[in-house]
């Protein structure tokens, strides 16, 4: 094998890729695994069982709710680091810690699941809204500094994308102070982000066709 | 890299199989945890041990028949997936569902485990069959109109296999009616519509060689 | 791209090694949740620890040995996939078989592992050590017959290796009808033939470098 | 297929690099599941709750410990086996071996989180400790003498590292006898020397960019 060959493949760095798929698709899957069998001392009726379904209706919302998140983290990870030339340690290192935080998604996802009108798991599921943009912008970061980002991305758009993002974490800390009194609307707000941010996904271009 | 390489490298999008398989095979494989070990108060004979086992008989049988039934997806799947040169957003996102579809599958199938009588689960399931064909056909059809078909694909034959798939989708609706009043026979079709799709899958062909 | 590298993607199927690999990541390492971890009414002191952990011995043998096992079933599935050029319909579902024994491997070990003298947990193990070398079997022999192998590998040897599959399928049934009336023996066969595996696994070579 | 690229594919293993992955992604994500949400009588407030939260101190520290060591393992791991052309039968089973030591993981750090000032949990954790970098010098020494080494891999930095790697061994052995007397101590020392190792990575390079 060639020196450059080696080279691209050395830096280019699959297994992040390989181990950040790994934990998205594992975390995607034991969400499910919150949703337990209502557990009846006789046989139930059809009624008796669909009622028993809706009564965790809650948790069912919360499992929608959470995957749609971090399938939607999954996309941007995808458009983010389908950019990048090389990836270096510090990268790594920051991928790490964005890992670390997607998951720990389910346990804030089981809080709301189980106490939907307090606070405390809207307050930590919210910090983890302010963390992820921050990691993300310090991999995009150091990316452009470092002049890892391919030939064929649009820099202006890419800075401009970054920046957003770094807007974004501040903002998403706003909705946390909301959650000590009106809970509820905390929550809405984090749900309409999320909505906004995937159907935004779908203009986000940084590269030419 | 060259351009044109970067592109087709972006386009086709490994990634979304890497997150596909990495589901496909969580599913799978949790699928056996619903499988308890019988406890007993005494160290039990080999006949205590053995009517036990036969005890479980449904939920062995439940657990073949979600594995086989997600295999088959996941068949269906890679057949599709080959075809296509490039995958875009919207297919990401319908991809993104009908993950979401497969990762549900292990809820329904524990209830009828535990409930093999009642409709609900059987319901559910049924759902599960309905859900899946659309989102296959608004994948096929997404790559079709978009032009992303690989060459050495038959148009025809492919037009064909998804308008298919439209029509399998209200039929497999028909049994959820059925399940409220004769569960089993409701049952008994999905597991022939399965066969029947695992059978036809080896004759489905829409690349000469 | 061109139609032949294109067929030459199709039918390598990386896709049946992603999700291969998939499943036998996820049964590893699902094995240790087996083993919880003692509880006490009081803060136990080290010695009462130690003592605990010693009570679980059987169930960390069995992790262990249940751990190699699978182990060494990825080492033959990954020095077999590599000798073929192309995979069909016939050879996924072969393979997908032979996935849905190894996700039930956890099952008979937890049997094993609980109740160390039955002889069900032993004879249920004893049968996957049965259906494994028949589907290697036939998977093998379609590739063969098919003409799928590479053209480097050696023929001759290729076809004893398969034959001698073939005849340790009916000489691993030996031991199921030891497991009734000396479990102990039958497991102790069934350890040595592991370990027998796994050393003439490192002498199998049916590639000249 | 020409023979010579069929070898360099034969040999250079990416099965290995993708069951690993999957076993390291696992690992990590299923360390969350520790962490119960906790369960009260009644609807707690606000403040009930975070003082739940509090008292799961020591499992969300040991959830976070644990997170990056095996972090830090994939990280030397993936460092590791980006310098080898080709990977054999005995670096596959060394790799096994590996595995089977980072899938323990999850135990002791159960035990540790449980029983904080307990040695027995802190002396598993220790051993873990010295048979990683055992079965990493193995790995790095067979791929050293058997010239297995991508021809840019400075060998004097790549011989100096290893044999750093075997006085790693025997020294992480020493606060495995502290942990009888001053259990925290020898657990300040192991998560010092995670940090210390995570810091290292950043400087160590054994090829020229």
């Amino acid at each position: 094998m060639q020196k450059e060959h080696f080279l691209d493949r050395f830096h280019r760095n699959e297994r992040l890729i390989g181990l950040s798929d790994g934990v998205f698709s594992i975390v995607l899957t034991l969400l499910v695994l919150e949703l337990r069998i209502p557990q009846f001392p006789h046989h139930p009726t059809a009624t008796e069982l669909w009622q028993a379904l809706e009564r965790i209706g809650p948790k069912i919302i919360s499992f929608l709710l959470s995957f749609l998140f971090i399938a939607s983290l999954w996309f941007t990870h995808n458009q983010l680091f389908k950019l990048f030339d090389k990836v270096d340690n510090a990268m790594l290192w920051y991928n790490n810690f964005l890992l670390l935080v997607i998951c720990f998604i389910p346990f804030p996802t089981a809080l709301i699941g189980e106490y939907p009108d307090n606070p405390v798991g809207i307050a930590l599921f919210g910090s983890i809204w302010v963390m992820v943009p921050l990691l993300i912008y310090l991999i995009g970061s150091r990316a452009y500094h470092k002049n890892y980002l391919h030939h064929t991305v649009d820099r202006n758009r890419y800075r401009f994308l970054r920046n957003l993002t770094l807007i974004y974490a501040p903002l998403s800390a706003i909705p946390i102070a909301f959650a000590w009194t009106i809970p509820k609307l905390a929550f809405a707000i984090y749900i309409l982000m999320m909505i906004g941010g995937i159907v935004a996904g779908f203009f986000v271009k940084v590269v030419e066709d």
